[in-house]
């Protein structure tokens, strides 16, 4: 992007009232905003008093937004529209707003000929010019009769005025499929207005979809930079502003969002430069990384105990103490895993990812606006970065056993045992969390942009008590991956802790013999209803001896085209969080998802027995 | 309905875990189950235990579903198919239920063609027949080949195999817009089962809007009594059964879940004999409701001393005391506000409706599974039948003055105050309720089903704190309104309580005096910005005297193309409560939500100024 690019929000992605909006966009590094005019009826603030505010907190009003249906083949209501149109334009002189959005007409009288439309726009640019204002008219994807780029830029340059552009709005193009290339053609000079937004793939009608589903640049399935890149090869210079509407971030803390948005701006604006356009705002590639340092585990002293012994029965060996926390490691394989004692309720409180950088990938997520954690270490103990995930969790940037930078182990006083190969768990497969309703969307970006992850395909299952969305990040090579999942609505107080579930997915290559062995060890293993087994034996027809197997150690067992998926689960361990063995087969990429009501289901089971009662009990 | 009308409900219907799911259905008086596969496969219960279990409980097995890809032009994978069926007929045996549900195929390999498509059906159902059970195929909207009722027939009449019949679901015939009239010309043995579901219309792909979107009969949009009419018609006798996919049924409590849907089941048979076919299992229409007995304000002793004062500045006169509660009552014109200082937060406890025949209304509200309030009255005191609305909300059957029964103002010892003209108020409007979020379209069939209301077409708005959806149920002459609204997603921590208020509304025939005259008298009315009436200037150039007359008097102005719609608030009266001035003008018949989201932005700046802050804060 260029040296003195400007960034800016449209209030209406923002929930709250205006001050609330304002404080959050400033905190979050805008320069600018789009003023929604609803948000600003709303406001007790005068004009006047709007924009000084703005200005203190150093933000410009870039544009007014909407005027809605300003063309009319009634004249006299063209005539009423234009007094309308005069109005506004006082308040944007009161503002210090020079551009107001004009939108395509959805109205019944909207006008239909192109001389006609060019005409009636002229009149309104004459008269903002008249004050030093300028028209962004913009065409809606739903507009009765112009609904294109193409068309709303015949229509403006028909007008041949000075005072009168284009807004594009990525939405309204890419909705429609339309291809952005064209937009190169355009004059720079009259594109007045640029509004981001992506939206996944969804087959419905485009005003609901754009009404309560658009996102953030690299939230949904839009092709941002392929959209940019156009509208700078035209020579556009001036915002780079977000409008989106979603029903969850509209009722989401705005200084939360306004970061989130900020950030896709920084990685659009990344990920445009990388096609040759502009210049690299976070200029940081994010380095490679390779698996999991470890994962920490928190826990009361009595739930801790708890893990040790499971993870003792899991076949890990109890290899160190750190030197100042009461902080247990235990390794099987690859895999370590630390028990803090001085949590609460049981969680995974924190990831050391292995970055070949580590300093880089900090470096990295601090300019992608990652909140920086606070740093705590002992004399001799090692300095490493964290950075906090959406969710709350801790990620470290970790080299483990590098002198400079990264290395961790030197914190831990050997204990004097080895890591084993134990009952076959070789490292650590994947983490799953589930994220707060309020922050799914903004995860899949911030592992992306931050930790250079790649988003899969969203998706959805039915668990017993409600839908749940899934997304995963990995990278490239599926040495770190984590499993995101949401309930699709905010759970309601019926619902038990088993639908937000914490886990750690253990590799092995053998599952069977693995749970097997861990059962012997006296591991407390999820048991499954043989009635999965008899659906597993009817859809699959896998010969009996391997069912029996499956069905002896409780492994749950899917298939893709690629591969198959085993796993085994713990028990929950106090409050929400279990371990799994999993085992893959060929190339399977997922995450045993369609398993997963099942699995919630027995954990459910077992907490329903644990409190002697036969039926669920609301908030039980 | 004939006498011996069998309700179901399939268990996809409700959350929970199959014993969860089953003991809700029974709760409900449900008779049967269609029971979901995936509900059988995450529990432990073997086959005959869930058979053993139904029998308990009064619940038969009607259905066993879904049967999914039956029919494939691979042979070798049609044989494969045949097997996978085998093992449910087992299954079927086992749990005591006849009839399967094999839906249209949506598979690459489905089979276009009718005859062969029907010769695959023929040996399924050869070997259904064989062991007693049935095959219920289904037309699925989305069908690769066979999507409609019609065709689905032709094949199972080509078919001509006596354990081949159909299963007809209203969804997928009415979601495509077919008639259902032809239904009546298919020989009622032939139909063998009949799934019910209501749902809004959506412009959306067919699958999301069924998947997600669906609702228990008289909560969306379809004609269901038109559908079942034909079916009835045909001879069809079996089980009446929802089959309702929703996202937010999915993730509430099944026992409230399962009374709505037997409720819906109850209202829609009434409609359906009401069309002349069958019994009506009410048998008690709904008494005509002629407004408002009073509403009752429950607050604690000093919340309750700011409603008395507030009561008092809008013009009501202190008319009455309980005998022996705590309770005032508050008179102007023909509204009586009672204020029971035994409450906690100040919220709307009770509503009393004035009802032409009490004892009929409570009857009917019995019969259609209204929760019935125990009574608690005094000796002498009236003896008044009250129900539980869906969120709590007691409602009392009132008869004001009636010597026999409904009546209550006996109750109260006059105080020797007689209620006056005031400030002009000359009774409720009506009141405003927020939903709890799992409730919102059982309200709308509760006030509907139980009451006779009429429910309004759904609107939505969007306030500073999220999107928010409204409903409103009158009665024919407009003297009995609720104002239904819910958050559209659940709120998050950042919203505060600004966004679940509840409020009566009081109605004027001048409501700018009025709101003059209480503001004089002390009514902490709300202050609305200056700006909203900048823009009202520029929306409808209303006359300048005019403008400045709302101005001055906080006034909110709303037009539909039949009149206006005027109100002004209180602030908040402590917790989520406000009352409202109104004046309706000319045929207005909204609530005046264009405005709602000014008011809460202006409920929240109050809080905000009392609690000296500058922006808002989270729960705040």
């Amino acid at each position: 992007m260029w040296p003195d690019r400007h960034d800016a929000i449209a209030t209406v992605c923002l929930s709250g009232t205006l001050e609330d909006k304002l404080a959050a966009a400033a905190g979050a590094g805008f320069a600018g905003i789009e003023l929604f005019e609803p948000d600003l009826l709303n406001s007790v603030l005068p004009p006047s008093e709007v924009r000084r505010r703005c200005a203190g907190l150093g933000l410009s009003i870039d544009l007014y937004q909407p005027f809605r249906d300003l063309d009319s083949t009634d004249p006299e209501r063209f005539t009423a529209n234009l007094r309308r149109a005069e109005h506004k334009f006082a308040v944007m002189e009161a503002l210090g707003a020079d551009t107001l959005l004009v939108c395509s007409s959805v109205a019944q009288d909207a006008v239909a000929d192109d001389d006609r439309l060019a005409e009636q726009l002229h009149a309104l640019a004459e008269r903002a010019g008249a004050r030093g204002l300028r028209i962004a008219y913009e065409a809606l994807a739903w507009g009765r009769h112009v609904h294109t780029y193409q068309r709303s830029w015949r229509v403006v340059a028909r007008a041949g005025h000075p005072a009168l552009g284009l807004c594009l709005d990525s939405f309204h193009i890419l909705s429609r499929g339309s291809d952005p290339a064209g937009i190169a053609a355009i004059p720079g000079e009259k594109l007045f207005f640029l509004q981001l937004a992506d939206a996944p793939h969804l087959s419905m009608d485009v005003l609901q979809w754009s009404r309560h589903h658009r996102l953030f640049p690299g939230q949904g399935s839009f092709d941002l930079p392929a959209f940019l890149r156009p509208v700078l090869a035209a020579g556009y210079r001036g915002p780079l502003s977000l409008e989106v509407f979603n029903d969850v971030f509209r009722q989401a803390d705005p200084a939360g969002t306004a970061v989130d948005a900020r950030r896709s701006l920084l990685a659009l604006a990344e990920a445009t430069a990388a096609g040759g356009a502009g210049t690299d705002p976070v200029a940081v590639p994010a380095p490679e990384l390779g698996g999991y340092a470890f994962v920490e585990l928190t826990a009361g002293s009595s739930a801790a105990a708890t893990l040790a012994d499971t993870l003792s029965a899991l076949g890990f060996a109890h290899t160190g103490r750190h030197r100042s926390k009461p902080v247990d490691r235990w390794e099987q394989g690859a895999a370590r895993i630390l028990v803090n004692a001085r949590g609460g309720e049981p969680s995974i409180g924190a990831i050391g990812v292995e970055s070949e950088d580590p300093p880089t990938s900090a470096l990295r997520a601090e300019r992608l606006l990652a909140p920086i954690l606070p740093r705590h270490h002992g004399p001799a103990e090692a300095d490493l970065s964290a950075i906090a995930a959406p969710d709350g969790t801790s990620l470290f940037l970790c080299r483990t056993n590098a002198p400079e930078a990264g290395g961790w182990t030197g914190d831990f006083v050997p204990t004097g045992m080895a890591a084993a190969t134990g009952i076959g768990v070789t490292g650590v497969d994947h983490v799953g969390l589930t994220q707060p309703f309020d922050h799914f969307d903004e995860a899949a970006l911030f592992y992306r942009a931050v930790l250079g992850l790649r988003p899969g395909e969203p998706g959805e299952f039915a668990a017993p008590y409600g839908l749940i969305r899934g997304r995963a990040v990995n990278d490239e090579r599926r040495r770190t991956r984590i499993a995101l999942t949401v309930s699709l609505l905010r759970r309601g107080d019926w619902a038990p802790r088993v639908t937000d579930p914490q886990y750690v997915a253990l590799r092995t290559d053998d599952v069977v013999t693995a749970a097997r062995a861990a059962r012997a060890a006296g591991a407390a293993l999820l048991a499954i209803p043989d009635n999965y087994y008899a659906d597993l034996e009817a859809r699959l027809g896998l010969p009996a001896e391997l069912l029996e197997r499956l069905r002896a150690a409780g492994v749950l067992y899917d298939t893709d085209g690629d591969g198959a998926y085993l796993q085994v689960c713990t028990e929950l361990l106090g409050g929400r969080l279990f371990l799994q063995l999993v085992q893959r087969v060929g190339d399977y990429d997922g995450y045993g998802w369609p398993d997963a009501p099942v699995r919630m289901a027995a954990h459910r089971r077992h907490r329903i027995a644990l409190a002697g009662a036969e039926v669920a009990q609301p908030l039980a």
